[in-house]
C-alpha cells in the first residue's frame, strides 16, 4: 500500500509504511519547539529514536512521560504535565505530539486544546485502537471517578500520522482491542465490512494487507460519521457509541481493569440482544454478531444491578435515563428521528446484561 | 436605554435593565436542569433569588458556589465543581450559568467547555469588568503557579445577559477595574471613545446613562475585534491585551493580591512609555494616557528583574521572548505585518519599568 493522503476539516491525515523516518514527521511540525508525550513503554520504544529525527531536523523537543496505562488518563496526570511544560517556559509556538495508543492521543489532545487555550497538535498512534477509533475525530478527554472521558473538548490535530509499521510490534491482543471498534463501525453502517470482516476469520490477526485496507476502510467511514456531526449535536455521531452504554459501565465496574475493546464487544453484544428482543434485530443477524465478536470476549462475573446503574452517567442519558445505539440489520443504526439512540425498557436491558455474563 | 440586542457567532448578547426577573433567563435555558455557578459573596447576593425565578419556571436549579477571589480560578477548584456536578449525575442535558464577575465567567465558560466535552453555556457578568471584558469573546480559563489563564479554552455562551442593574451596588474601586479596559480598548481602536472618556472626568465613576452609552460602545468594539479573529491565531484580537504584558507580569509579582485593573492601569502606561521611547507616540498622546489612568493607580514597590523575567510567560512570547502591543497615537495599536505585537529591546523595557514604579 502507498501513502495514502486524506484531509478532513484542517486535519491532513498520511497512511502508510515507513513513515517516521521520512520528513512527513518534520513537515508536520510548522514550531521549532516540540513536546514529544509517550508513556513509559512508547517512549522507550519509540520516543527517544523520534526525538532524534526531530533534532536533526533541528527543533528543540522535549520528550515527556508518563506512567503506561487508562489511569493515566486523569485530570492529574494532565495537570503535572502541564505544569513540566510550563517550567520549560513554553508558550503557545509549540507543537504537542501525541505518540501512543488511545490513552496517550486521548490525553495529547486535551492537553493540546487547554495549554495556552490552543497548541497545535500532531498525532502518531501506535496502536490499531487509537488509529481507527481514538485518534480520528478530535475527541479528547481524560477519566473521573465518575466515569470515562466525561471532561473533554472537541479539537483536530494539524497532522494524524498513521504509520502501520507500529501495527508489527503490537501483541495480537491490543490489535484486538482495534478490530472491536471497526466490527463496531461495521454494524452500524457498513454491511460489506462486516462480511470482509467475517471471512478473514482468524487471519483478521495477521498485520497485512487485508488487515490495512480494512484499517483503511474504517478510517475513511469514521470521518465520514464525524464530518456530519463533528461535536455530537445533531445525533449522527452517537452511532460510534454502539455498545458504548453498557461498555462503559461495565468498565467502570471494573474499575478500568477490563480491556476497552473486551468491554465494548460485550456492549455490541448486549446492545444488539436488546435490538433482538424489541424485534427489530433478526436471529440470523444477532448471531453473526456474536459469532465475530466472541474471540474479543473474556468471562469475567459482575453485579448486574450496578452495572445498569452506572449506565445512567453514560453522556447520551436524557433526563438521566441511559439510552442505546440499536442497529435493525448488519451496517445498519437505527435514526430515531435523528437522535441515533434511545431508551430501552428496564426489564429488556437486564436480560441482555443477564445474557452477556452467561456468555 | 432600552434593552439592546446583538448576536455574535451562535451568541445572544442581550444588554438593559431589569433583565432578571423577566423571562429572559428562563428562555435563556433550554434544558430542564440547570446549574446556577456563583462565589460565595454573589450567590448570597443574587443567587437564591435568580435560583427562585428558575425553580418558578419548572427547572431543576442547583446552585453550586466557591470561595470568593482569584485563587478560585484554579484547576483544583474546577475539578471539586465538576465533581459535584458528576455526583449529582449530571449530564450533557444541563446548562452552566455563570453568575458573577471576571472569575466566575471565565470559571464558568471552562467548566461548560470540558465538561461532558462541552455543555451549554449562559453568562451573567455582575461587574463592570466582566461585561466589557471577560464575558465577551470566549476565552475561557484558569491560573497555574506559573502565571494567570495559561489553562483554558475558547467557547462562546449561548447567551449573554448583561443587565446593568447589577452595577447599581457595585463600590467604584470594582467600576474601575472594568473601566481600565474600557480604557485599553478605547486606545487601541477608538479615539472618540477615549476622548469621550477624557471629557467625563470623575463623573465616569457615576453609572448613569453616559457610562451605559460607553459600556455598550465598548462591548461592540470588543466583539468586532473578536469577529475578525476568534482563536487569536491572525493576531488583530492580539490589540486586546494591549498593556497585559506587563499588567500580568505585575500580578504574579504580587501573588494576584493586586488588581487586575491597577495592574492593567500601569502596563498600559508602560507599554505606552515603551512607544513613546521608540517615538512611535508623540508625548503629548502619552501624557493623555497617563492623565487618564492615574486615578486607577495604587503605589506599589516591586522588583524590576523579576517582572522583567515573569513576561517571558506570556501567551504572546515567541521563541521564549516577551512581546508587546504598540500604539502609535490614541486610538490605533500597530499591526507589525499582522502581528499586533512585538518585541522590544530589553533597555528600554527597564525604562518603562522603572518609569510606571516611580508614578
Amino acid at each position: 500500500m502507498k501513502t495514502h493522503l486524506m484531509t478532513f476539516q484542517n486535519t491532513s491525515i498520511i497512511m502508510g509504511e515507513d513513515l517516521t523516518e521520512s520528513r512527513i514527521l518534520e513537515d508536520a511540525c510548522k514550531t521549532n519547539t516540540v513536546v514529544l508525550l509517550a508513556d513509559n513503554y512508547v517512549a522507550e520504544l519509540y520516543g527517544k529514536k523520534l526525538q532524534g529525527v526531530l533534532q536533526k531536523a533541528a527543533k528543540e523537543v522535549f520528550l515527556l512521560t508518563f506512567p503506561e496505562g487508562e489511569a493515566s488518563k486523569s485530570r492529574s496526570v494532565k495537570e503535572s504535565l502541564e505544569d513540566q511544560m510550563q517550567a520549560k517556559g513554553l508558550g503557545r509556538d509549540t507543537t504537542l505530539i501525541g505518540l501512543g495508543g488511545g490513552v496517550t492521543t486521548d490525553l495529547a489532545g486535551f492537553i493540546a486544546s487547554t495549554y495556552c487555550r490552543g497548541i497545535p497538535l500532531v498525532l502518531m498512534p501506535t496502536s490499531l485502537l487509537a488509529m481507527v477509533d481514538a485518534s480520528i475525530g478530535g475527541k479528547t478527554g481524560v477519566n473521573t471517578p465518575y466515569g470515562k472521558n466525561l471532561i473533554g473538548t472537541f479539537y483536530l490535530p494539524q497532522t494524524l500520522i498513521i504509520d502501520f509499521d507500529f501495527l508489527q510490534s503490537l501483541p495480537p491482543k491490543s490489535l484486538g482491542e482495534g478490530l472491536v471498534e471497526v466490527i463496531k463501525v461495521a454494524l452500524t453502517c457498513d454491511e460489506d465490512l462486516f462480511h470482509q470482516i467475517e471471512l478473514l476469520g482468524e487471519s483478521l490477526f495477521k498485520v497485512g494487507h487485508s488487515l490495512k485496507e480494512i484499517v483503511k476502510k474504517a478510517c475513511e467511514i469514521k470521518l465520514k460519521v464525524v464530518a456530519e456531526d463533528f461535536e455530537e449535536k445533531e445525533g449522527m455521531r452517537r452511532i460510534l457509541n454502539f455498545g458504548h452504554t453498557v461498555g462503559h459501565a461495565l468498565e467502570k465496574f471494573f474499575k478500568y481493569e477490563m480491556p476497552h475493546g473486551c468491554a465494548v464487544a460485550f456492549g455490541v453484544i448486549a446492545e444488539s440482544y436488546m435490538a433482538l428482543e424489541i424485534s427489530l434485530l433478526k436471529k440470523t443477524h444477532f448471531d453473526r454478531v456474536v459469532k465475530v465478536l466472541k474471540p474479543f470476549l473474556e468471562k469475567r462475573n459482575f453485579d448486574i444491578k450496578e452495572v445498569y446503574e452506572y449506565m445512567a452517567l453514560d453522556k447520551k442519558s436524557k433526563n438521566q435515563e441511559a439510552r442505546f445505539v440499536l442497529i435493525d440489520s448488519i451496517g445498519q443504526a437505527l435514526p430515531f428521528d435523528g437522535e441515533y439512540c434511545t431508551s430501552v425498557e428496564q426489564e429488556i436491558v437486564l436480560n441482555a446484561l443477564h445474557f452477556i455474563r452467561e456468555l
